[in-house]
Formats: C-alpha cells, structure tokens, sequence
C-alpha cells in the first residue's frame, strides 16, 4: 500500500509531466517527475515498449513509479510513425509527415498512449493502462501548443488541432489523458 | 582461441547473412546463420543497438558470434531513416523515402553498417567495426536486387542501385561488406 499517494513519473519530456500531473493532482494524487530518458526497446507494440523499460526503472527507482510511452498511429502509411514518432518528429517534423501523405486519400490516424505502473516491491506486478484517440492529420499546421505532432492532429471530437487548445481542453481528448485517468480509476481503488 | 573458425550470425535476415557468408568463406571463415529475430534498443548510434543486441544474445549462444546492425542515413532528413530503417522500409517503402525527398535539393545519404563480434567467454571483450558506403538516394526505384532501400540507393562508385547489381558486386562497394571485410581482417590475426 502507497500511503502517501506519491508516485515517481520517469521522462524526459516535461509536456508529458504536465499532462499527467494536472489530471492526477485532481484525485489528490502526488505525482513526482524522474527527468531521465527512459531505456526503450524497438518493438512495434508500445505497451511491450513501456513494460520493458518500467522493468529497467524498477532498478533504478525506489516507490511507485509509472512510465509512459506514446505515437501516432496513420492509417494509409500502416501505423508509421508508430512507436518511433519522437524519432520521426526530430527527423521529419510535422512537414514531413504531411509531405508523406500528399497523395494519399484518406488522413485517418490516431494517437495512442500506454502507460505501465508498479509500485516496485519485487512480488509487485506491473500494470497497463492504454488511451486511444482518433482523429484525423490535418493539411497544413495549426498551433502552437502542445509538442510533437499536435499542431497536425485533428481529434474527432473538436474542429481543432492539439496545437490549437490548452493543455486543460486536451486534457478532456487526449489518448494520453484516457491512459492517466483509466489509471487513476484503478489506482484509488487498488492503492 | 576459436579452433575451427566457426561462428554464428544472429539475425532474422537471410539476404544479410548470405552477403556477410559469401566475404567470410573467401577467408575461410565458416559461418552458421542462426535464424532469430535480435532484441534491439532505441538509439540513435547503430554501434550502441548492435552492442547491446550482442550482450542479449550472448545468453543464448554459446561460441563466437556476431550480429550486425545497418541503417540508411539521408542528410537533408537529418539522418532519417537511420537505426529505424527497418522499420521504416515496412511501413512507408522506397516510395515513402522518394516523397520525402521531392522538394529537397540534397539527394546525400549513406548506409552505414556496424558488426559486433564476441568470442563468447565471460572475460571477452566486444569488438566493433563499421562500415560506410556514401551515395545518393535515386530518383526512381531501380531493380529488384538486394533488399530494403537497395533499389534507391547509389553508391558513388557506380551509376547503378544496390538493387541493379548481383551479390559479388554489392559486396564490392557495400557499407555491410566493409564491416565484414573490417572484421574479417582484424579475426585472421587475432583468432
């Protein structure tokens, strides 16, 4: 049992930090960021991606610790660029991406979040916890907000891109908000 | 000491293992293939991948062995699709690489190969070697030889793809038959 609500977030990324700490911070959830790349493995499931590098961090961190591990999945380019989308965003940008699907009909796609829990006693299991989002790819870039490929992903829901909001109203779509909150669902039960 | 020369090659790619085997029995070097699908790591230095891949597997073989890791790497994509071109051949195929490059000048790339080698006992050390072949990236795919980029690939040599020319041509001027070679040459006197 984790008394005092406190849980280790291991990342790189402090968008993600903040993604996760505003949702947790309402079910009275402390959330701790760990600024430290996580080791990953090339694998083209994410949730085998997450798993394996909470087991790296189990060494490494001493409490409840949770990973996440997240890409935009595009219909017509078969899932590309997937479990690599930081990668691609370094390499590609979000030009890139709309370069690729120039000839392209549809612009299906959608962003898929994962994130793996453990309070780290060595009998302890690891537990997953997945978000989707589907939308579609936008045709030009709109919006400054957000990271990565938010400024060219259109959620069904909105007529707007996760570059066009803040962080408070994709925080009510985001695949990365489903994750956390699906999380902190089993989490206050399960604590 | 490896008396009877023998060693294994890890990898999931049949094309790779008859380019590496055709070098090394010229030399006399006897390889086995042994056919499984290495654990990589996510990381921008192919050396690093191949590393790591090769502390794996030695848990699971026992002998001299090698695996190789390769990627292409285009200059005006920031070295895109470099440790992931596997990955990306899958999904977006030469074509995916052919619309990237559509609006860019450059057409630079190079394939790069690394070869990590182990005698396998616990006290033996790793060794590395790489090598790099420079190029262009073609216009149009162009032949059916080789595997992955090979049909969009032209080494500066010659005024044809990887995917135009036989395997005893490629292993002439190919960025993986450098590694072997490199290999080959510093095993001959250090076996």
């Amino acid at each position: 049992m984790n008394i005092n609500n406190k849980i280790y977030f291991v990342t790189g990324n402090p968008n993600k930090f903040k993604e996760a700490n505003q949702i947790l911070s309402k079910h009275h959830i402390q959330l701790e960021m760990i600024n430290s790349k996580k080791k990953e493995i090339q694998n083209n499931d994410i949730a085998v991606i997450a798993k394996t590098s909470l087991k790296e961090t189990q060494k490494r961190v001493s409490g409840p610790v949770i990973v996440e591990d997240s890409g935009l999945y595009i219909s017509s380019l078969h899932g590309f660029p997937g479990p690599y989308s930081a990668y691609v965003y370094e390499t590609l940008g979000c030009d890139g991406i709309l370069n690729l699907l120039r000839d392209q009909v549809s612009r299906d796609a959608e962003f898929r979040s994962v994130i793996a829990y453990t309070e780290n006693k060595k009998t302890s299991n690891i537990k997953i916890f997945l978000g989707i989002t589907k939308g579609k790819i936008s045709e030009k870039i709109c919006g400054t907000q957000g990271f990565g490929f938010d400024p060219i992903f259109l959620p069904l829901q909105i007529d707007k891109t996760f570059g066009e909001i803040d962080l408070t109203e994709k925080n009510k779509y985001s695949h990365r908000a489903i994750a956390i909150n699906n999380f902190a669902s089993w989490y206050l039960i399960n604590k």
